[in-house]
């Protein structure tokens, strides 16, 4: 992981990079999603070109995840990962109401701490 | 607002467009905030080049808001309008003890639903 066990932000590089934007709506109940999705995370960590991830989810159920990489070519092989496949399935099937997906390239980024 | 009143998801058009993704830790306490977000979410969505947002925060305190601009010089421009600007200083004074801000350029998107 990019980002310190304290800390929710991703510890990015200068831009250029891209952004995984994925906004979802999250079905009834836990059924297995904190398990897979805390896995998920763990194994995008090992992935060639991850950068870092962002994640809220409100209690009404919708959340944003904001996953970065290197380039395009580290997201399509992510989509592939088996495992991941099969999360991706059953996120389907059994987690999410809806999601959408959008992928971006980072241009420019800025911040402020305390 | 391009988002319907029950869905918060934000109605895109295909791409290419921007996406301001948000990343911030509130302080604690409300102290004026909710009030001003939906202000400004309302401002924005009255600005050339608005095209949608779609946001969440967890009861940790860690928020993600990912605005859609047809542009980014409306996003130059959205960031300079005056009421906005003094919502971004109280932001920095009062309300968030700190944000990341990701300007990119969506290339492609999906999406699923039920």
């Amino acid at each position: 992981m990019s980002s310190t066990p304290t800390s929710p932000y991703a510890r990015l590089p200068e831009p250029p990079y891209y952004v995984v934007a994925f906004s979802s709506s999250r079905t009834e109940g836990d059924r297995g999603y904190d398990t897979m999705a805390d896995a998920m995370v763990e194994l995008a960590s090992q992935q060639p070109g991850f950068l870092g991830v962002e994640s809220a989810r409100g209690i009404d159920g919708f959340g944003i995840t904001n996953s970065y990489w290197k380039d395009e070519d580290s997201i399509r092989a992510w989509k592939t990962v088996v495992s991941h496949a099969a999360a991706q399935k059953l996120g389907r099937e059994r987690w999410y109401e809806d999601y959408q997906v959008r992928i971006a390239r980072v241009e420019r980024a800025y911040g402020f701490e305390r």
